[in-house]
């Protein structure tokens, strides 16, 4: 059997999320439904993060195991063929048998867009999140440095959701201001549940001056979520590169 | 009765166009309908641009009449109420009796979006155009530039389509890459039917090396249709401004 590494782009609009769920569309269903298709197997997909309804990925990672002859690098361009078009598999290749999408992973980088503009985006309204009212960049780029290094994230992270660890170690942070869109881009070795969407509504707050941005070790020393700004929409989040 | 001038963004991808028509799914209407809703007063909508289907826009502008009471600059939160949510109002302001935005006019800028990738992007799929092959970017910045200034541009228009003349001045132009992605960038006096799409279509030509961008002059001087390369797709087309 050989380990084919998938690397996904999807548009998350019309998606429940990657995940697997009945009477919805999800990606993990529609990509293993395209392998079977293809191989004639019965496929076992596993994706690398388990992205929320509306999330988009640039690079998303998945792998399957099989005894099918097609060449790695050929399966992007077969699947591609049978797959919708919100979804597109970027490149294959034979990974390890010891190979596993998300156990393997290393780290992820995430990006999160905001339209700061009095009046909405036709053409980004299922692509960022829309904030009317004006943000102060340099307040929000102060905020974001403070999420650098290593950290107990509970404050960040959705309630009810519980894993052995809250501490993460973020190793990269920017926050670009082009015209009205603002690029967030985060990159860790591992993000708890709605982590990135709270630090992206938590930096929409201090943009607003609804929080300081020397308010945010603080919060995060508290662990209190309540502390922490809203859980930005789904719609402005991308999962952009999966590091192994 | 005051004359409203609207600045209006739309996804194209779900519109027939911009001009009324038929049993289709049209701006025009869409927007005029919205106007209706809002004045309870029929509405005589021109839009500047007759932009096709698939077609996008930054900033067509359109304007129409009313005696309703509304203040200018509030026609764009409140249609952008009523207005579904693939077109949104950019910006509303009062006009001058004598403003048409179509004969007023005295520019417009497009931006044609290319994906250069051997496999398709999920995110693009109905906003630039997918060109497998590598192309050279240098040969297109080449073949662009030769398209500056004052041309006869009968090889660079749909045939059938007429006018009183096909001379056509293009005073900007500029092509940028930016990892896969190819932007296209042409500001002019204004454009024959289909003229940047045959252009951009021509451009992908020069960057296969189908055509040589010294062919460019000769092809504008044969006004033969036949030489120019093929017309680019809808989806990658955006009406960026339109100059008054």
């Amino acid at each position: 059997m050989r380990n084919i590494k998938l690397t996904i782009e999807y548009d998350g609009t019309a998606f429940s999320g990657w995940q697997s769920q009945n009477n919805a569309r999800a990606v993990q269903d529609v990509v293993a439904n395209a392998v079977r298709e293809l191989t004639g197997e019965d496929c076992k997909l596993v994706g690398a993060s388990r992205t929320d309804a509306g999330v988009h990925a640039l690079g998303q990672t998945a792998n399957f195991f099989t005894s099918s002859k097609i060449p790695a690098d050929k399966f992007s361009y077969a699947l591609n063929t049978v797959l919708p078009a919100d979804v597109t598999i970027r490149s294959s290749e034979e990974a390890d048998a010891g190979f596993h999408s998300r156990f393997s992973a290393k780290g992820k980088k995430y990006r999160y867009l905001m339209f700061n503009s009095r009046l909405p985006s036709a053409l980004l309204r299922d692509r960022a999140y829309h904030v009317p009212l004006p943000l102060n960049i340099d307040w929000m780029k102060d905020a974001a440095g403070c999420f650098l290094g290593k950290h107990d994230f509970s404050a960040f992270r959705a309630t009810g959701s519980s894993v052995r660890t809250s501490e993460r170690t973020i190793t990269h942070i920017s926050l670009v201001k082009n015209g009205e869109l603002i690029e967030f881009e985060i990159s860790g070795d591992g993000f708890l549940y709605n982590m990135v969407r709270i630090i992206a509504g938590t930096l929409v707050y201090v943009g607003l001056g609804k929080i300081k941005s020397s308010e945010i070790p603080l919060i995060l020393e508290s662990r209190d979520r309540e502390r922490a700004g809203k859980t930005a929409p789904a719609q402005g989040l991308y999962l952009v590169e999966v590091f192994y």
